[in-house]
């Protein structure tokens, strides 16, 4: 995508001098633009770490002034303006086309975003995750979930906006309905080849047509666009990651000739980020450069990436079979594939349909089938669970520190303040690379909205006698956490503690399931819901979702959720998070990470058996557990957890920690 | 299908003088013509039911002498002839193709067949119940699954037959690699229209193709060829099946019109006799006439069924709606809605390839969805329900006169003895026609073949200290049933009592689970399983399948399987079914049907639960029951259950049987 690099300022123009004379080999323009991408970026963790792309080492005084023109130029609050969609439907016509779809989505299918990527946002002033927009000369619509149904209705104007339920009226179905038989443009590389397809379908069915545009119309429009992120890439050695890139490549690409593919294209960031041991900080909470690559059957790989975020021993380490090319060259790395007449295999969930398109109209044969570095990435190694385990047992310590200080504050913390003082513990860990997600901290009624995600506007106290849900996560250079607890604040109802007890009793069925090979996360998921059904009660998300390494807090393909057909294998890193949601009232959710693992063998009963390492150690709140509810077998799962909590975390802790560590793994049996 | 008209003997016809002069229409040909299929096809209850294609009312005298003329005529144990596969390869040349394929099926993609159908075993000996074959120049293949690996040995001469394992070689696989560029003839009638869409792709990617061939080769070759079965219709009243039919076809034809479809071609025999209220006995075990229906989108019916199967009053009973066509039409009403230009809705897995070709053919517009009566036949009407009910309490009776005959008997019988002392039991319960599917009745190590079915050869003892395993079924007028017990004869072992628990523990766990409206089978059946899996065992079956009115023993859509996903709606019927099968030594089975249910609302919890109603009361063998394995609710379930199968077995048992019945079912938990 386009940077912009503004006219720098006197101050920038100092600054690039006295950098100069550090050593550095920017000048005044190319600062500037370095700070404008930085500055419309995420933040960086350490904070510095993008210091390096300028010079290797700076003085104190150098990098505050860094840090200082780069908050000059963080950009303010989004403005809501109502000229641009009339300016959107006057480029439509322009364009020769009836109508626009766009969805909130970059051009990796990413979950997390860059901020140039925000066009939806832009056009609507809607700043959900997840969204869809079609926009027809007499109705403009916005799609969004259950989780935005409020928020929408805030932020976009309904006066000019439609609203409707993007499950119960798909955009798809609503474009078969209304199209009409009119010709609806749409941006080719922010929709899955899939997705696209869906799209054709139903504009097809309505006599019209779906019509891909050269460039997106928003683009031209949007006059302070923010210039593409500029996140500084490492690499990681084989002590974290286990395993070599160059052997990670040999054994995808054995797969794609095996299969007799000539080459494959990867369009997730992630797999390319896990295929050459790469990490970046393009977007928030995942650490991932933006990036494509291709690579052949011999498992030579051209890499897309903008050099200026690689410094000089990035390149060096990226070694003799990978090429790093400038980002935009990816076109015509597709061309060159289908003029050479070969056999590409692309994800047609993962790749865009601009790839398939291009690839097709080069002459290339385009396969459809999984992303090959999916499965391979799930199955961690030793290296990566060993990594995995160290930094879940550093983030208990901060886990507790914060437990504790919620007990102790009380009443006397907001959300906000509370998901705080969390980051502040651990900002302190050792290898902190910032959260893995935005920390979900719902006090009372908030924690009964799955995805609560709290504002200066809907800051809350805890409050005495309700329930306090925190979901929270962080990145490591080791690992990645995420972990839920529902804690009470004062005295809990008889009602609560039932209900917690329920939703742990579920959670105790998933951590302690022992199953045979093959077997699905679909069939696991009701275990983890039998207790609740009794009850009549249930909640609405899957159970688990599977997690990587230093990389994605969601990542595929396996997941313990109703719709999952995938086998569960050994060694994949999967959530344990049932919950109850009593909406207006209160939420409960208990999460732990789990490792798939081989189960010992039972006598001579044969099965190849596997079953859960939980590695997340932090107390569940025994004040809300009625054993009472609870099986003997329940309760010694408990106090076995809890003890094990104790055992990993006490040595992080001083004596008054240990001492509340102590009381909060009492077990229950003696309870 | 054809019929054969033996030459009358001079019995025949000296019989067939008698009943002209009793009053009856036929002469000495249609009399040999009668016999001749009834002979053929399987056995109907009431054992003279038949008679009244004949005649309304005969002396005794008169319908011994029927009897003996078709005992005379049963045929003979098929012989095995290696010149069959022979001509069947000069038959095979000489139409043209190189290769064929069929399947064990008839024309009704039917799970059990009449005797012309049988040409799978004509051809190779192999008599189960499923197998594909594929004979080319230089190879004849039979496929078959684990149930028959050992039997497949045992009558086909692997001299000239290889056996391959059907699912770990599918046929199309197999074609995919060795068809070679040849053309590979098949039967359209044999084949779903998904099935053959599978062959012919396999074929094409080996560079060859699928040939329909215009008739079968192997009937031209089977001199001896069964006549076609001749079972007597009936149209059950309302009052056994709750709807008439007029208001079925209404209702299905409202359907149509709405999806904007003229006609459907109901090819599956079970949904034409559950739209008619039609009963028949064309095959064993599943009461219902082979036929062709179509419907058109006002409801008017076409039924393509043998009219010498239908007294009068049947003909009368069809109504104004439906017209009776020769089972032989059927070809040209498909024409004829082609000709029209019709839209016909068919199910790609109920109907053949032919049905689809010869309306693509005829200029029909094809349009392939699931059955439309399929879904309504599984939602069970209140009638259905009470009818069904009364039956299962009506066959627990007969339970338990034969669970106390086989405690008092113990090791005094054999596999075959007892199975054939169940049916007698059975045979003397009101309005009984006959088992539902061929008892499983395995002693010891042959209670761990999961679908054993005894012959003479394979007749064993019960032995003591053994299990005893027991899964069989009746047609009933007004329901059908369908019961497994494992039973201890003699004194059994630790383990034996340990795993029976762990079974038990499963099929309580489905048979008291709750779950929200949506859930499906697959979602269920981890449920069955998880006691089991802690212990690093596992079964190889469903939990549990559909279940039929006076129909089908086995129907769809809705199953207990980890493959479903069929929501389970009220009013379904399904079997909970979980077992264990240790190789060589015994196996375990508890099997009750289950009625789906609205679950009784439970304070405000709001959620829309369904729960299952146990319709299935007989002794579940307290002797194997490990209490200490089992829960205070598991134990409660058992002893209410025990107390409910008091309460509605003993006013039809005498004392003696009573005092079996209450030690029996005496409470565990003062056991």
């Amino acid at each position: 995508m386009p940077s912009i690099a503004p006219t720098p300022s006197p101050d920038i123009a100092a600054l690039a001098t006295d950098l100069r004379a550090a050593g550095a080999q920017t000048d005044a323009a190319g600062l500037a633009e370095i700070l404008g991408r930085i500055a419309a970026g995420p933040r960086t963790y350490p904070a510095r770490a993008w210091h390096r792309l300028i010079a290797a080492d700076l003085s104190d005084a150098l990098a505050e002034r860094l840090d200082a023109a780069v908050e000059a130029l963080r950009p303010g609050e989004p403005k809501a303006d109502p000229t641009r969609l009339d300016r959107l439907r006057a480029a439509l016509a322009e364009a020769g086309v009836d109508g626009f779809i766009l969805p909130r989505a970059d051009e990796h299918m990413g979950e997390y975003i860059p901020a140039p990527a925000e066009r939806l946002s832009w056009l609507t002033g809607f700043t959900g995750s997840a969204g869809v927009v079609l926009v027809l000369p007499e109705v403009a619509v916005i799609f969004v979930d259950g989780r935005y149904t409020l928020q929408v209705a805030q932020q976009v104007d309904t006066g000019r906006w439609s609203v409707e339920h993007v499950i119960r009226t798909p955009p798809a179905d609503y474009v078969r309905k209304h199209l009409a038989g009119r010709r609806l443009g749409f941006d080719p590389k922010l929709h899955s080849i899939n997705a696209a397809k869906r799209l054709a379908d139903a504009a097809g069915e309505s006599g019209g047509s779906l019509v891909p545009l050269e460039t997106n119309p928003i683009d031209a429009l949007w006059a302070d666009r923010p210039a593409a992120p500029l996140g500084p890439v490492e690499v990681l050695p084989t002590t974290l990651t286990g395993l070599d890139a160059a052997a990670k490549r040999e054994r995808i690409a054995a797969d794609l000739a095996t299969r007799g593919i000539d080459a494959t294209v990867l369009n997730q960031p992630e797999s390319i980020a896990w295929l050459l041991n790469l990490r970046g900080a393009d977007v928030p909470y995942t650490p991932l450069p933006l990036a494509y690559a291709t690579m052949d059957r011999t498992g030579m790989v051209e890499l897309f990436l903008d050099e200026a975020k690689c410094t000089a021993d990035v390149r060096t380490a990226l070694g003799n079979g990978v090429t790093l090319r400038p980002f935009e060259a990816v076109g015509a790395a597709l061309d060159a594939l289908g003029a050479a007449g070969s056999t590409v295999a692309i994800d047609p969930d993962a790749a865009t349909e601009w790839m398939r398109g291009r690839l097709d109209a080069a002459g290339a044969t385009v396969v459809l089938g999984e992303d090959p570095c999916i499965l391979p990435r799930a199955r961690k190694n030793a290296v990566e669970l060993a990594g995995t385990r160290a930094a879940h047992t550093r983030d208990a310590a901060a886990m507790a520190r914060f437990l504790k200080w919620i007990d102790d504050t009380g009443t006397g913390t907001t959300e906000l303040g509370a998901s705080d003082a969390l980051e502040g513990f651990r900002s302190q860990v050792a290898n902190w690379r910032g959260p893995s997600f935005p920390s979900i901290s719902g006090a009372g009624s908030d924690g009964a909205i799955v995805h609560y995600r709290v504002t200066p506007e809907t800051d809350r106290p805890l409050e005495d006698g309700s329930l306090y849900l925190i979901d929270s996560g962080a990145q490591y250079l080791d690992g990645t956490t995420d972990i839920t607890r529902t804690v009470a604040v004062g005295r809990p109802t008889p009602e609560m503690r039932e209900r917690f007890t329920l939703v742990l009793k579920g959670h105790i069925a998933i951590a302690t399931a022992r199953f045979p090979t093959g077997t699905t996360g679909g069939q696991l998921d009701a275990l983890a819901r039998q207790f609740l059904w009794r009850a009549g009660l249930d909640f609405d998300h899957g159970t688990g979702h599977g997690v990587g390494v230093f990389l994605g807090v969601h990542e595929g393909p396996q997941r313990i959720s109703s719709a999952s057909r995938v086998p569960i294998e050994a060694s994949m890193i999967l959530s344990n998070e049932p919950g109850y949601y009593k909406p207006g009232a209160y939420g409960i959710r208990i999460e732990n990470l789990l490792i798939a693992v081989e189960a010992p063998a039972q006598e001579d009963n044969g099965r190849a058996m596997l079953c859960f390492e939980t590695i997340t150690f932090a107390p569940i709140d025994r004040r809300l557990v009625d054993p009472a509810l609870m099986t003997e077998e329940e309760i010694a799962w408990l106090d076995r957890y809890h003890a094990e909590v104790r055992r990993r975390v006490s040595p992080a802790l001083d004596a008054a920690h240990r001492e509340w560590l102590e009381d909060a793994t009492a077990p229950l049996g003696g309870g």
